[in-house]
């Protein structure tokens, strides 16, 4: 039960500043030691076009796809856009939906969301959970975390100056690597 | 892994010749023989009204709330009212949650829903999903079973006549088994 | 355009004490004075029961479709519980969908909800819009009133003391208003 | 009350023979007369980036957004993609819903969703929804077009072939015609 996890942290959001992003370099800098976060890369991943998938998958899909695969969990975190998650998250889920087999089939999960607004996104997670039943992710329940008024949580550079929020974080990565593990050893029963 | 799992099944219906109440006749009867199924009844919990509560939690409910934790799991059943899972559910989940320890968490769990139209009750599976992140309930993913113009596939005493909804809702209490021992197996790692 | 618009207030709580209650009580204050706002009673009303009734209607049921029906336009106030709207209210709107004609077709509509979250209820607000689509009202988009951390915008008596809130709710109502009548207008032109 | 309604149709697929396109394409050869149907380009918006956006906006976004604000009424059509409307729909809102002002905000709308599935797309109309709702948009409630099994709807040029679907399609941009001079003539009071 000591073997390092791989956790394939995913942000909905391009922007180099982006408070999800932020939000995962925290998850990742603030793991238990046994836990090891790598990042996605979702810019190069084109609009989802079945014709153009028929003639050839594109290599930003084919990486990311091979990252979801290999990783033990993955942690999402998303800006809320328009009451939903954000269109560049959306559509890289459905890229990698297409392959066989379905890479984010079995996969536990954990959703996090930045946002400036006092709702912290709340809207955008239930989508992502919704998406989740049919890519069948197990999905861990809690704690949520949603930060809310991010542009106070984090400093000009990116960094949290947040102690509640960076405890929330690491909560959640730590009962992501619990949840993670569980599911394993119950696999192996 | 041999003992026998206790499952409740929850129908959000009240009507004595529910499809919903029937699905769950057919869990029962189609479960393997190392999940045993009993019924919850709804009728006789009252709307919920802190106030009362306050003075006494209701003998239904409290019957109820034992019967969440005697269980190893939870199936549920509800029609689709207005696009959501039935106030009669809602209600009796509202009082329950109130319990301390709040009963239904950690439990494992399977949605069906029968309904009258083409859609099958799919519109209020998912705010029953959502309900059960709140509860910290571990909700199957699939399959999914969502039943159909119910009144072609019962007859007029509820029996089922369909074969491929038996089949279907013997995979989800069968599944819903394999999912309820895996979560116990990896609790005790 | 100067006739005054009757509006009934819904509130999903039964406790005496209701946020939810205590908010419609600011809107029918804080009304403007062509706008006039009765309340429902839900309390009366039993579980839905298909079986009840096909023998008979219960009274509470008939009262509240009456009302629906006298009323221009609908103002919910909805607790969130188990990350959905109440129970309660659900099952008044269960039983009430059922009279024929549908008595919440065409009207407009705006929602409230108060919590003692951080969120004020935002995870009951679209099951309730969704609720509204197959019901044919015609629900106003803004302002959106979440009234969080409810315990700190009232007082133990139940009145108002957050001036914020009080122009939220009244800017609710007035926008109901002139909602209404536009549907009206429009309607007959 | 006779000049003509300019409906911007809105194709949440890019796929050349796709369904919901095609069913864009029945919606205008099948409109009333006084109701003119053009169709945006989602294919040449790049993914959502601030940074992007920060320096120019992209012409295809310009585009988009002219064409928005032209329209008197917007009809959607969307694919169901992992649950949700497709990430090429979200994406083109998530960067339209930048531009001030805000070209959605008060345009009546209506929803069409074509899939290979049972369910129809019923999954992705009501996150649509949810997005209206903060977008301001006025979302006609009735007929809902889910055309499931479209496979079977459509032939291989991509010419429907189903009558009841083209009924269907037909009452919806009728009925959302008469939702927009409904709501053209209320504001005008």
């Amino acid at each position: 039960m000591t073997n390092t996890l791989k956790v394939l942290g995913i942000s909905g959001s391009l922007r180099q500043d982006s408070y999800n992003t932020a939000a995962l370099r925290v998850a990742r800098d603030n793991a238990p030691s046994n836990i090891h976060i790598e990042f996605a890369d979702l810019s190069q991943i084109p609009l989802y076009d079945q014709d153009q998938r028929d003639q050839s998958v594109p290599t930003a899909v084919t990486k990311f796809t091979k990252q979801i695969r290999a990783a033990d969990a993955l942690l999402f975190a998303t800006p809320e856009y328009n009451y939903s998650m954000s269109g560049v998250l959306k559509n890289a889920i459905d890229w990698a939906s297409r392959e066989q087999p379905q890479p984010f089939a079995g996969k536990p999960a954990a959703i996090m969301s930045a946002s400036m607004s006092l709702l912290g996104g709340v809207r955008a997670q239930y989508d992502l959970r919704r998406a989740m039943v049919f890519l069948d992710m197990h999905c861990l329940n809690k704690p949520e975390v949603m930060i809310a008024s991010a542009q106070d949580r984090f400093d000009a550079e990116g960094r949290l100056t947040d102690e509640t929020t960076r405890e929330f974080i690491t909560k959640l990565v730590t009962a992501l690597g619990d949840w993670t593990r569980r599911l394993q050893a119950g696999e192996q029963r």
